[in-house]
């Protein structure tokens, strides 16, 4: 069995939007899919340890930013890799609410989604959760291309295993210093590695330089 | 709300392989995705009218055909606008077994999954059936590019709306005449649509020359 063919699935990237109480939070996921036309019903996959999964149950519903190609990796790096729990993940973000009062990213976004949470099915490390849509709108604000982004691009891409508008997979990269935490690697567009800053943090997560770890090519 | 956001969710291309008894059958999907990895979870969404639906239920079990980019529109099309209740599916597609029996494609594809049924909740329309991975192949078995071909792929550049080789929306069809049963648009790559001989069928569903209709540009 070679599980390198799951690889080869297809999703888009996500910012799932909800509240706990008033207070907007969420996480990137790459698990939206539309599995009805009649009535619309979306499904989105998210872990139980997520603070977004029991917050979605409480408030029994979601949004939905659908993250266009322009979407900085310290966006999606923002929502993923630090819990709101204990963070406010839209502090630094700019957004505003759906009329049922679910956060929206404002930026490089390929329109957003609001559902209202119709049921859910807990398996063994995550729920799946089905909405029925009561608001969407289309359009690319703050985004060039207006492309949705692809899981593959988010890895090929923005995680820095290709520059943005070079050939993909044809042009090495200069180093191979990779955060341990969320797998970026560094590009060499700032100068070689061991020139940064020590103040110099992964800009995916947010990890400090001395996490990062030289891979042997 | 505007339901345009929806085609901005990401989805790939799947022929989705089960049995009726002993015979291959199945059906074109864009809802196959991984929802959890311990154990490995696939999920895939059919509608109950599909012949698939009732024979996944009955084997207890499906393939899935990642197709790649290279997987033509008449492939997609033979699995896509027929019914696998009156027609064997499979007569004239290159295939094999899995070792569970599951029909998967030899040519095209980026891969392949075999997976055990272990839930299924009906929706009003469609199932989201739940399979455990039992069987998997990475691989591009006559893929040009290996690239899967995502949903967006299919409809920009398979179904005729662009040249597979050409910059995307950016060259005018040289017709409008478009299959009412697939929404192919006939490319004129074979000169003029009243030239076309009356044996001439749709390359992506086999409807007649007849059955087109001209829009209005």
């Amino acid at each position: 069995m070679d599980t390198m063919a799951l690889r080869n699935l297809t999703y888009g990237m996500f910012v799932l939007g909800t509240k706990n109480g008033d207070r907007p939070t969420g996480c990137t996921v790459n698990t939206v899919i539309q599995v009805t036309s009649d009535p619309i019903l979306i499904m989105a996959c998210v872990n139980h340890q997520n603070f977004t999964n029991q917050c979605i149950k409480q408030s029994k519903g979601f949004s939905v930013s659908i993250l266009s190609e322009e979407t900085p990796g310290s966006v999606i790096g923002n929502f993923g890799f630090r819990s709101g729990r204990d963070t406010d993940k839209f502090a630094s973000i700019p957004y505003f609410l759906t009329p049922e009062g679910y956060p929206v990213l404002k930026l490089n976004t390929c329109g957003w989604l609001e559902c209202k949470l119709e049921s859910f099915t807990d398996l063994k490390t995550h729920t799946l959760f089905i909405g029925s849509l009561t608001g969407a709108e289309a359009g690319t604000a703050g985004a060039a291309s207006g492309n949705p982004m692809t899981y593959a691009y988010y890895h090929r891409v923005v995680k820095g295993k290709a520059p943005a508008n070079a050939p993909i997979f044809e042009k090495p990269l200069e180093s191979l210093w990779t955060c341990p935490i969320c797998g970026y690697q560094y590009d060499g567009s700032a100068g070689p590695f061991g020139d940064l800053p020590h103040s110099w943090k992964c800009p995916i997560c947010g990890a400090g330089k001395d996490a990062f770890k030289l891979n042997k090519a």
